[in-house]
């Protein structure tokens, strides 16, 4: 199988990085040049017809885009150790910690990215007060996270899930964007120590 | 166990309706008044800390939110018919398309609704410039999936999968509020006919 990723800071390659390592898969990442627009050429955007970045193409040709369902195809090839939870209910709720991530906390990341950023606004159309308003809903969203990370020592309690890798490369994003965690948040923080602390955060 | 939703139009809870009546399941829903806020009730923020429908609570009083979440934990109770996949490359790739859903189609839906509707611009801060865009990126996002629809009886194949479900009550959602499907797209609108004609669809 073929993995077409990107460097960092793009966060979706990211994160099946840091899902590679906390597994232990040895699976190269084929680099598609985003800055020249590789990912939308003709011949990428006829494996993928959103152009996007992660996609695992394998070896009958079928394709697999989306990161958490890279991951998820990845985390049934290689069952140990489980990110995607073991029983029924472990897996519904990390299924719902992920989409709780992406939706909160993730989204107005990307919509502050998109529409008020410097660097996009060569690129993009953007609605800049729209995009502002992101900055306070990223806010209340870390709030939030931190509430549900008391007692906790992982985003799903006590082992490491997808989930806190999406909160993981999200979060570090923004950072790189400019949106700072703020640091009065100590269950957030302690939780951010953790996971920067893990080899596979270096990914 | 006990799942909390709201009548139409709103979207999330129809979700998990047509889910139950494609699988057969008899699962009652418990209504919650959006219009009286009680999903924004201390009450039930203590079962679901975002205050948000629908949400499943098991008899041992654990608590599944998000409407795809719900539905996968179902399928794991129920799993035939199978809306979520039968082989791994089957689950990732219905998977990579219930997100494509979410974030093609559903996410431009949901921004108009927020942002440009007059019913939400009593209670919500709205950015109209931006919600107005959402209308081009959602005829966008509807000429990708007819595209993608083309030869296809469903969104993955020949079997109805979760993907239409959300496909299905987002596009309805849509219209509901004013966001015509143009007709001109003609897979689009022979894969509707084929959704709309099952029983599950007056769910």
């Amino acid at each position: 199988m073929k993995l077409y990723g990107a460097p960092n800071p793009a966060p979706n390659p990211r994160r099946v990085r840091i899902f590679l390592a906390e597994k232990g898969i040895d699976l190269p990442e084929t680099p598609v040049n985003m800055m020249k627009g590789e990912h939308k050429s003709p011949d990428f955007k006829a494996l993928n017809s959103l152009g996007q970045l992660p996609t695992l193409v394998l070896d009958d040709g079928a394709v697999i885009a989306e990161t958490v369902s890279i991951c998820r195809y990845l985390e049934e090839l290689h069952p140990d150790p489980p990110l995607f939870g073991v029983t029924a209910l472990d897996r519904a709720q990390i299924d719902m910690w992920i989409r709780r991530v992406e939706f909160q906390v993730q989204n107005p990341v990307r919509n502050f990215w998109l529409h008020a950023h410097p660097r996009t606004a060569a690129l993009l159309t953007e609605y800049t007060d729209f995009g502002q308003s992101n900055v306070e809903a990223y806010g209340r969203a870390l709030k939030w996270l931190d509430g549900e990370l008391a007692g906790k020592t992982f985003i799903h309690g006590e082992a490491i899930s997808m989930a806190d890798i999406c909160a993981e490369t999200a979060i570090d994003f923004a950072t790189w964007i400019g949106l700072e965690r703020p640091p009065e948040l100590a269950n957030l923080a302690a939780w951010h120590e953790r996971m920067a602390a893990r080899p596979s955060s270096r990914a």
